[in-house]
């Protein structure tokens, strides 16, 4: 019944016998506990933030449900290991384009281990992170006849320039093609009242306010189906979702600044291509 | 006519015969070009900022007035020495409290040789600005009868708990005791329509629209007069202002995420103070 989720862009994959995350096909994914402090830190948000009462419900609904752990047999073969099991945020989509954005120009916390430290800051000024306050972990772009998605290898590589693009490309019709993005889809995905850009800024609103949590290495999850599309039209409202918490430390009364900044800059870059979205900016 | 600066609370000071600022006593301040690269470039943000025409007046008055480049005497003896010159910010205040509040959870640009980024970055992980997004580079409170102005050390050693404790004192009454601060000048100084708060919120609409500067390095100054002060009332606006531009570089379309989570994380600690003078949040 369980089987690697078809449409993960980023992260550990549970393919070719490695551990990863599987989904059931009727809503549920199950993400395996990492065995260091991660797998620990990531079940201790789940628990804190489903029984935190300062959680507005609209806010709650950016944060994949939590139902617990669940002991399973693991993808690699190795035997039965704890798995977080959440909900599916793509359950019900047929033809979804997905984008992982890790946002905060640094993913490492003030308290890390040096070598941890040192690892995180030589990716964030590799990588646009320190740049332009986030950077893409994984995409694809679906289209009704055909699918772009780009390798981790190439992935890694994207400057400033290719995010300023594949943010307009994400949302173009014939997304496989290397000529200039139409961002046919620009207004149906990314505007409007319920539209990708209403739902970053209902997120910042929060982390503006929050200080219960800073989520370093967190990112930022988009999804929309074109099944059934027409005309520049979606027949669903886009997905923004927060994902990955291994990372997630006590706010301590501050707010979130790192991730708040990356967010802002995101929110910058999507109201852009809704004003213009024939302009590459940078 | 020229001497140091009377209230300056950071940065290279003109005295024991070392290269320091300098005002005229009616209203200007001269300070001295830094012969290498940091020199050239404030000149120049100076120089384009004043001739950008896309910065509102409301925006340009966070900014000291730039009146071309002197040559003047230095005040280290050492001959003739080009100088900006600016607007004095502290004109007209016969008792001012002043913080200097150097904004970003980093002071090293992405492009920053190699050196340069190691000594910033370990400031930045010593002090309070990985955590906070800031940290506090001096301050003098002063009242009727008494000044406090912590020492360059002390400043250097403020922890987390430390900065939220002054930036209540910096609004108290009786500045010079240890005792729990009072608060008796928030709302007049932080509070109100044109007070502090309002123009840190004024400040960050700029920062979340504005694509043409990143500033790396720049201070925040709040200075307020307590010059004629009755029972928590002070006689003029507090003021905001945007100081040190030797590390601001060109935005290139990106927001500066970096500066403006920072700020963030200030306007949240004073909305914290106005919200319970008495709580100490962290």
């Amino acid at each position: 019944m369980l089987k690697p989720p078809e449409h993960q862009v980023a992260g550990h994959q549970a393919r070719d016998g490695r551990l990863g995350p599987l989904v059931d096909g009727s809503g549920l994914f199950y993400k395996p506990l990492q065995s260091d402090d991660r797998g620990a830190n990531e079940l201790n948000f789940y628990t804190s933030f489903s029984s935190e009462p300062r959680i507005a419900t609209r806010i709650r609904s950016f944060f994949p449900g939590f139902h617990g752990t669940q002991l399973l047999s693991a993808s690699d073969g190795s035997g039965l290991h704890p798995h977080l099991v959440l909900d599916d945020l793509f359950a019900g989509l047929r033809l979804p384009s997905v984008i992982d954005l890790k946002i905060g120009s640094r993913t490492w916390f003030p308290s890390a281990p040096e070598d941890y430290f040192r690892k995180c800051l030589a990716k964030d000024r590799k990588s646009t992170s320190a740049l332009l306050g986030f950077r893409i972990s994984g995409l694809q772009v679906n289209d009704e006849d055909c699918r772009w998605r780009p390798s981790h290898d190439e992935v890694r590589r994207f400057n400033a320039k290719d995010v300023c693009r594949i943010l307009r490309r994400f949302v173009s019709s014939d997304p496989a093609s290397d000529r200039e993005p139409n961002c046919a889809f620009a207004s149906a995905v990314y505007g409007g009242a319920e539209g990708v850009l209403a739902q970053l800024l209902e997120l910042k609103a929060w982390f503006e306010e929050q200080t219960l949590f800073h989520f370093y290495s967190a990112s930022v999850l988009v999804a929309y189906d074109k099944d059934g599309s027409e005309d520049g039209r979606c027949p669903n409202r886009a997905r923004v979702r927060l994902v990955d918490f291994a990372h997630v430390l006590d706010g301590n009364g501050v707010i979130d600044h790192n991730f708040l900044g990356g967010l802002c800059s995101l929110i910058k870059f999507i109201s852009n291509i809704l004003n213009d979205p024939t302009l590459s900016l940078i």
